[in-house]
């Protein structure tokens, strides 16, 4: 599942969003939570299975409005292995019905262990004579602090099994320019991780974007439009709209004049959009959806 | 469990040296994977369970000679859910021995999300009203790509909880100079990252080091001399030594003059150790504690 499985996904949808399913327990409506906190009590295997209700449900909710949905690994990860059991079922589901998967890991790490974390997220696991599939996202967030060998054994990864990645460049926090923003010579670092992106990258797809793509933030603008005219064959993954405080205008400099060559998240705006609603979370499908369709409608104002 | 208990072990099993636990199931002695795989099939679960069963083995050979272990989060993430709760068996069977336990997991996210991954780690999980603990390390590895705001989640939880962290600063791997050796005026990127460690650090302990230390490779041994030199109060994980290159003549520059404030990570020659013995590894234990001893006695041999 390439950049152009991605990007077909979104045309299709006429919707360059992704849900990013970030659950923590309390996110979860109270009527699910409470049917798993009787079943399994308040425990990592309680929360576990709520969430994993939650997200089925939120997933039986917008799959036909969204191209892809993008987990991130702390919120299950701090549910430990029950956790991640419930990421593994969520992977699984959303890829069943039809959905692009962004495992949000920002893994990075020396070159044997790189290939361990790429044989996790994207790859494959060797088991005596068989080839199991771990967690089997279509592409993963890689953070390249440690060097071009870090990120190789994830694309050499893609390239086998037609998946992606995206490299953090600059991300949407407020202390992001701490190292990002600093200057070597003519260029910021984040320049620099955008640049090895793009030379790391192989050949570009049906629509132009080669298999290693960039996270720049919402909450950046000016830079994230930089990075646009810098990048033109880097695929965008933009957080930072919505709760962060990017806005709909911020982020239409992340795609080229077709339109194309970003996809932008949105996380609590989406989950928690029941908590606005006074019905108690009964509606949290709904609510889901009605915040897809806001955000899809905000965003397609301003696009190309 | 602070860098001061760390020392305190360091000082009473007289041994500056950590076993990584970074198990891929090759190198599991043959008799233990055969009964897994009887058991549950060459899986995932049957890998997680050789893994686990190889692990046990090696921390009842090992726990008196050394004070700490590292597992590598790749090696069980690469299992799926299975391999994560075989990690979660590892954390609390070393800590039941009484070792300090290093989660190597080079985690670093946006500030809320940091939140997440520590209380994964080394924090709590609030369930309900209950505060669940998932991996429950000593102690995590932090990427700072992301900059300061990514890593105080990490910070509060350890001075609330006792606990520590190490922030990559000069990695081990060939291409660590690609972003870390890039001047920046007067500094290098590893000394930036290292000078934040220092300044985001609490008051040093016992032993004078602070809650926040660093990782810094054995494979350049005239950089790790120089941040010895810089970061009086920043304790130091160093990895490279053996299958890497790095030799004891070149981790010795990470000690202090009073022999204190480092600990030198090796994985392969360890877990491997039974592969060299023409066994067929039912010796792997002896084996291993016979690395272990070799792994101390040659870097004591060059110690402050």
């Amino acid at each position: 599942m390439s950049f152009d499985t991605l990007q077909d996904l979104i045309c299709a949808k006429r919707n360059p969003t992704v849900v990013g399913l970030d659950p923590k327990p309390e996110y979860v409506p109270p009527h699910i939570r409470a049917a798993s906190y009787d079943a399994f009590g308040e425990t990592l295997q309680g929360a576990a299975d709520a969430i994993w209700n939650f997200n089925r449900g939120l997933i039986d909710a917008c799959f036909d409005l969204v191209p892809a949905v993008k987990p991130q690994a702390a919120y299950y990860e701090r549910l430990g292995s029950a956790g991640l059991a419930a990421l593994e079922k969520t992977i699984r589901y959303a890829k069943e019905k039809g959905l692009f998967v962004i495992a949000d890991v920002k893994r990075g790490d020396i070159g044997s262990t790189a290939q361990a974390y790429s044989d996790a997220w994207i790859g494959r696991t060797q088991v005596g004579n068989q080839a199991c599939a771990a967690f089997d996202a279509d592409c993963l967030t890689v953070n390249g602090y440690m060097g071009s060998d870090c990120i190789e054994p994830f694309h050499k990864t893609c390239l086998e099994l037609d998946k992606c990645l995206f490299l953090l460049v600059k991300t949407s926090n407020p202390s992001s320019g701490d190292l990002q923003d600093l200057k070597v010579g003519q260029r910021t670092i984040y320049q620099i991780m955008g640049d090895l992106a793009a030379s790391l990258g192989s050949e570009a797809g049906h629509y132009g974007y080669s298999t290693i793509g960039a996270v720049v933030g919402a909450t950046y603008p000016a830079e994230l439009r930089a990075l646009r005219e810098r990048l033109k064959h880097t695929f965008f993954l933009v957080p930072g709209y919505g709760a962060q405080g990017g806005t709909a205008q911020d982020v239409c400099g992340a795609f080229d004049a077709a339109g194309h060559g970003a996809i932008v998240n949105a996380s609590r705006s989406i989950l928690c959009a029941w908590q606005k609603t006074n019905h108690n979370g009964e509606d949290f499908q709904d609510a889901a959806r009605a915040a897809v369709e806001a955000m899809r409608d905000d965003i397609q104002k301003y696009m190309p």
